[in-house]
Parts: structure tokens; sequence; C-alpha cells
């Protein structure tokens, strides 16, 4: 798997390049590099918010300059809050990560400093620029927030199976099991005339079953709602 | 539109809290209820991390216990890092947010607290467990993390256009512009003997097309590009 590296422009705080090294290794992205980061580097305040990666803030390279970080890059896709005047491609997290994953060269997901953003002259060196969708007008993600949509998306395009899947004990009773508690239930209603004659019986069992089955029961818990039925109708014999 | 509530369950930190109330409203969530914040509420803190949310934590209600903060709620979807032994739905975050969206009734996504998580009997109250796909093992978001996925995810879900799109600067060349330039290109290397008569012309001229075709030009920058040739033809001519 060739995961794209994570360049971030001028960052400010050490505590976002921190959060985003932090996101980076929840969502598998490892190589970090920090262009002209404002306070200098190494930066003590990175490790506080990396959680478990402090390991990715330890191997982060630091450049002078956006050209030289992207040297070695052959698809560089950079991520702004605003539309640029610049005729540049435009495209989306999920697709941006679906790019990514296809590309066999090196990769890059560019973030800009915390307020100004990725300056012009920079995205013009990019391959295409990447849009969040968020609400209306409040369009500002800071760089944790940006980092972990875009590590989520990578992840996501990957076609894992997700972390954990339903319980073995959600597998659906076989019909037979369901047909088998159903019959159960009309027995018992007829015998303490529950339908009382009516003629809508055949409804009224219908929408019972209806509710019954909605709840997709397992063959435990057909079991388990089998023995509650046969409970209550030996103690109203035994009353 | 009917947003979906945030419920956070005994959270601690009063950052953690702001930063949520942040990430809701980049998405578009509003209602925020809290069920037994650790260190009481009103919270100072959670002002600090809320950018421009402080409506979000002004609003928010407090609740003494999970089931009265979800007593009006008719689909309740929590979030989880780990699977529990609960024969419960699980989802993921994408589809969560069309069900959602589908969903006309009181709904609300629930996040547990920064480190125990959710409880079992609390998980037991909710109609499905989310989780968010991560990378190996290292799948411990913090409430930041986890909040700004699923309000994304609400977002994407919404169909809505980007915040931006491609510029129109970007709208494609009608393909007789590009054969007209492309036309031009050819004239003026045969013009200079660029060929010297070898019989691979074709081919060659064939990866020089597919080269500049490859660009994806607008009729502007078509223009922009004949102008080129023209300027260097013309300057050849004075040399």
């Amino acid at each position: 798997m060739n995961a794209p590296a994570v360049i971030l422009i001028r960052p400010q705080m050490g505590e976002n390049i921190g959060a985003v090294a932090r996101a980076m290794n929840n969502f598998g992205l490892s190589e970090l590099r920090l262009v002209a980061p404002r306070d200098g580097w190494p930066n003590p305040k990175a490790h506080s918010t990396a959680a478990r990666a402090e390991h990715i803030i330890d191997a982060a390279k630091v450049y002078a300059t956006f050209e030289e970080a992207i040297a070695d890059m052959q698809l560089v896709l950079a991520t702004t809050a605003r539309p640029r005047d610049i005729a540049k491609r435009v495209t989306t997290p999920d697709l941006a990560a679906q790019e990514l994953r296809a590309h066999a060269g090196n990769t890059a997901l560019v973030f800009g400093p915390e307020r100004a953003g990725i300056e012009n002259s920079e995205i013009t060196l990019c391959d295409a620029i990447i849009t969040i969708p968020t609400a209306g007008d409040n369009s500002s993600l800071n760089l944790a927030q940006a980092s972990v949509i875009l590590g989520y998306e990578w992840v996501k395009a990957s076609g894992a199976a997700p972390l954990f899947t339903q319980p073995a004990t959600l597998d659906l009773a076989p019909k037979e099991e369901m047909t088998g508690m159903l019959a159960q239930l009309e027995d018992y209603l007829d015998k303490v005339d529950y339908f009382r004659g009516d003629h809508k019986k055949p409804t009224m069992l219908q929408n019972i079953k209806t509710m019954l089955l909605r709840g997709a029961w397992s063959a435990q818990e057909v079991r388990t709602f089998r023995g509650i039925l046969r409970a209550i109708w030996e103690r109203r014999l035994n009353a």
C-alpha cells in the first residue's frame, strides 16, 4: 500500500501538528512533512496532542519551501476551504481518496496554515483542490478536523472490512423457527379466546405477526420469546 | 430538515464539548444534549474551543440520565470503538447518516465519555451501533474526531452541491479549437522540418497530440497556447 504523505505548510501551533499526527495514525498514514513550521522544529507541544502517534512526530521531515517538500511527489492534492481564481480541478475527499489509492507513485495531501490557508502560488503547483463539504457558510475546519476527514476517507476507500460487524448472535432465525413461534402464539391466543370470534381475526393476526417479525430475531431470541410465552401460559393455568 | 440531536454521555473535558459544538456548527447540527457532564454546567472551557458555535453551547440542555436525554427520541444511534456483547445492529457513519436523513421523527447521535466509552446498559437502549472505520488497531478517536466524521457524513448524505466546484475557466474547449491548435502546431513543425522525413512522423504526431490533449485545456488556454506558438514562430523568423 502506497499511502500519501501529509504535508503541512507553515503550521503555527504545535498542538495542531500533534492532532494531525494522531489522525494520521488512526487512519494508516505515517509520513509527515512540515514546510517552515512557525515555531521551529522539533516542537515539544506537538507531542502533547499526538496521543500514540509520537513516532510520526519524531520521523517528520522539515523543508524550507513547498517546492522542496513536493520535489519527489507525482500527485499532490491540496485541501482548501475557499475557491481560488485558478483553473484547477476540484475534487472531494472521497473521490480524492480513490484517486490516491489508484495512483502507484508518490502522492501527498496538503494542508495550509491555520488562518491564512494555502497561497495561490502553492495551489498552482498542486494537481487538484479538495473541498470538504460543510453546512452553509461554516466552512472553516481546523487542521485536526480536516486531517481526520481525509484520513477517514483514505481508510474508507480501501474497501476494508469495518472494525467490527454484527455479532453472530444477531444471525436471523430460520423462517421455520419464526413460523413455529407464531403458531405457538396463535394457539395460546385461540385458547384464551383472545379474538372473541371477531371477523377481523385474520387482519389482527397479520398485524401481530408483522410487529413481531420486525424485530428480526435470532434463533436464540425466538427460543427466549417462546419460553416467555410458555411461562405466562403455564402460570395462567396455575393461577 | 430534521437534523439529529447530539448527545454526549458524561463528557469530561469542557474543551471536548466545545470541539463537538464546533463540528456540529460546521456540519449543520444544532441541538446538543449533555448527560451528567463531569465538571458541571455551564463550563467556561467549552466556549474556548467552540469557535463560532457558542450559540450551541449556550443552548445545550443537561440531563441527569441517558434515559431522560433520549425520552423524546425515536431513533438513537451510538458510536463506539469496540464491539459489544449485545445483539445490536452495527452500521457505519455513511449508512447511519442516510438512515437519519430518511427518518421523519426525532433522532440522536450518541457519543460516550472520553475514556470509558458508553456503558452496555446504555447501548442496550440505542437502536444501532455506529463503528467508524480506522486503520488497524488505532481505533481510538477522540470526541472531536468522531463528531467531525459523523457531521461530515450528515452533510454528505444531503446530496448537497459541494462548497464550490470547478471554476468556469476550466470548461473544456470545443474540439474544433483543439484540432485547430494541433493543425497550427503541425504546420509550424513541418515548416521547420521537425520530422526530417522520419517515417515515424504519424506516431510522433500522435504522441504529441495525446500529450497536449491530456491537459484538458479550456478555450482560453488553447488561445494562450496558440499565442505562445505564434510568438515563438515569429521570433524565429525575426531572429
